[in-house]
């Protein structure tokens, strides 16, 4: 899937809402299997109950990799799971130099066929530029952080630009709206203003939302472009809706009010 | 293994090396199946051929991952035979928000066992920390990077002091010398005397020796301390000495000349 298919999707549902896929075993509602099983049983549940308001899934690829080899078989397993008609998104903030970088590309634009894939700044140009190569598939780049500690660094008041900002306008430049996008926070909504100045065009995947305390409305308010240009991830308000054999329907539920509760937002598209 | 039973290990074999296990499969020397199989054998035999003289292996996740979760497998069947005497390094770069940082760490530490992990510093305290808490484990956090992009963010002279001192001045006191060290780029040999200066305590992993250009002696000269202090990486320039069927031979007498010419500076220990 590309930009411009995300765009009609958005459209046609009127959300901007990305599900995403932070499967703990240790928090498998009940009835279902603490077990491989479970876990792809769940996510199955999860995808069908939430795909009218779902235009992307973002799989953490952390909550897989503590299981070793047999998670990273239920990230594959998952992977083809996600409907054509949504962006599936590795979120696994990967990056380093160039030879290395484009073999985390292979694995997940290649060998898991993701459409899209997270990857963290630090390193510069060569660790970013290898990902940006891959026809029609898009790199999403850290931008402004959600959590806490993105004001060690990215946001550190020594810095004038702030750092994030920096990050923002030099890889703006080396890629474009159609396969780069930014992360930024739902925690900083009232920074995406000025965010919306550096990087007008680009997609933005914003998590925080729910568990973490942003608001959807807000980040849209702030947030959108002419073409949306918003991918609003919820994880755990959504998937942990309830911890009884009802959490598909919760999960809906959820993913329904967070999309009606931005669909304002998608009006102008 | 710890910190000092790794400086006993340095000074047992008057070497810094840490052999990097980036296995390509399709670089597998002559005689060497292309496959699974291949893989696990070609590593049991690099590192047979330079435990004499390695203190340390490094498995670069990205070369595996590509593989998919047969990658995976081939990681955790590579750490088992990693020698206990040397430290097992994941060279994975992971960092995310705090729940999924503690996941990433259950997945190296944990799950696969390995001594130390790679983490990106960029979203700071939170992202960090999770990794810092677990007994008698390593977290290795990216400082300035052998690269070039590193000069993008990490030495961007629109900032002073530059971003790269920042990360290890805050960082630094996140942990001590037992549970963190730091990646420098062994083609920036001539900051680590200043280096020296802002972390005068912790281990540096320095790859970039090699093929990417750095000099042993030079890091050395420059960067160790009282401890030793130092993991010198090579990977390309070992474990693609030759692509013959005496790949081993040639990897053992590049592992040997490597620790040769940075033997003068284990004298101290």
């Amino acid at each position: 899937m590309n930009v411009a298919q995300l765009v009609s999707e958005i459209k046609s549902k009127k959300s901007y809402l990305c599900v995403g896929l932070d499967t703990d075993i240790n928090k498998l509602p009940e009835g279902i299997s603490k077990d491989t099983e479970g876990i792809l049983q769940f996510n199955k549940e999860i995808i069908n109950a939430t795909k009218d308001f779902a235009v992307s899934y973002k799989i953490n690829t952390a909550f897989y990799e503590q299981l070793g080899s047999k998670g990273w078989n239920i990230i594959e397993k998952t992977r083809e799971m996600i409907p054509s008609n949504t962006l599936s998104i590795a979120d696994a903030k990967r990056g380093d130099i160039g030879n290395t970088s484009t073999m985390y590309a292979k694995a997940f634009f290649e060998t898991m066929d993701f459409d899209a894939l997270t990857v963290a700044p630090y390193m510069g140009y060569d660790s970013v530029e290898p990902f940006l190569k891959f026809n029609n598939k898009i790199t999403i780049v850290l931008g402004l952080t959600s959590n806490e500690g993105s004001a060690d660094f990215q946001t550190n008041p020594i810095y004038d630009p702030p750092l994030y900002k920096t990050v923002l306008e030099r890889i703006s430049k080396w890629g474009t709206p159609e396969n780069l996008m930014f992360v930024i926070g739902a925690t900083k909504a009232e920074a995406l203003v000025e965010i919306r100045n550096v990087v007008p065009d680009h997609f933005l995947l914003i998590p925080g939302v729910g568990a973490q305390g942003g608001s959807a409305s807000e980040v849209c308010k702030n947030g959108k472009n002419a073409l949306g240009g918003l991918l609003i991830n919820s994880s755990r308000g959504i998937i942990y809706a309830s911890s009884g054999r009802d959490f598909a329907e919760a999960a809906r539920a959820e993913a329904q009010k967070l999309a009606l509760e931005t669909q304002p937002y998608t009006a102008h598209l």
